[in-house]
């Protein structure tokens, strides 16, 4: 059985990442990561399944024993992806996705040469803006500064392998499968493969 | 409209380059290459189709021209792709799949780092060599020739950007659209995409 991929994937606030990621893992190859973090669980959360919900002692031992892959701190909770369990699932031959923003992600890309990473973007910005405003859940302040973060994330997308537009959801979701079957024919992924040709021959 | 992208395709003879073609140029985003040659036309080939057929005196003039995106000579006569042609295809928007055997292919994505490379392997040298005797067209002899050199050709596989084995036609076919489609979305492929999406916000 053939190892799965690392797979970093971002986008910014009101690109759709979430329904894609529904329709992503509706196929069994594919699984998402679950982080680990210090705050406590809301409720209807699941030990496991939204997160793994340990203490900051534990946390900050972790860290020290290099078990994550990236941590973050946010409003005075830690967050961070174990790395033991991404591996594990890598092993059992599954996609595993990384939903990371942009500066986590980098730091990923960086340890882990091999991650494929996708990032999600608007058709435009100010298509953004009009989703936002049709969602109407935000204010109009918060909505503008949502857009001036996604303006920043979109700016670093050049750093990411690919590029997907979320601009139709189910082309967008059929890109990202392209992408992921494309990528397992890389000639440069698959140096077994010659050999595995020539054998025996 | 988008630029099309140039497409270096090669195959070992046997693994079914010519019907996996077939396939693609049904999808009319594609084309092939025409080459021209010094070598008198065969019956039913047309000048422009098959070949542009040119005198000995134009090929060589058009090699100090610099007008041949290679070219070689084999039994007597040149044969190369004319860079006009090609380019003027990509212009129009068509992917030009240059079909072309691994010396020539390693010159041209020398030449054209913007070249998309696409080597097509047989499942196993021992599956070629069945395929080829189930073929029956062939002595042993030129069989086994055949199957050295396709040896040779695989052991060069890794100088394309991607591996596609031949094993069931749908499939191959399948995997080289799929190749297209996530080429087209790398983010070092498109920098124009994030100040299109940025723009006017």
């Amino acid at each position: 059985m053939n190892k799965g991929r690392l797979i970093v994937f971002s986008a910014p606030s009101g690109c759709g990442k979430g329904t894609m990621l529904e329709q992503i893992l509706k196929n069994e190859d594919f699984c998402v990561s679950v982080s680990a973090t210090t705050r406590l669980p809301r409720e209807g959360e699941v030990d496991g399944v939204n997160y793994y919900f340990i203490s900051k002692d534990e946390f900050t031992e972790r860290i020290g024993e290099g078990k994550f892959l990236e941590y973050a701190e946010y409003c005075g909770n830690f967050y961070g992806t174990p790395m033991d369990k991404v591996n594990e699932m890598l092993e059992k031959g599954k996609n595993v996705i990384l939903e990371i923003e942009v500066q986590g992600a980098v730091k990923v890309m960086n340890k882990r040469p091999d991650a494929l990473s996708i990032f999600i973007a608007p058709p435009s910005i100010n298509e953004l803006r009009r989703r936002l405003h049709k969602r109407g859940t935000e204010s109009d302040e918060v909505i503008e500064q949502r857009v001036a973060q996604a303006s920043n994330e979109v700016a670093l997308a050049a750093k990411y392998d690919y590029i997907i537009v979320n601009d139709a959801l189910e082309d967008a979701v059929e890109d990202f499968f392209h992408v992921v079957r494309a990528e397992q024919l890389r000639a440069d992924k698959r140096p077994e493969i010659i050999a595995d040709i020539i054998k025996n021959s």
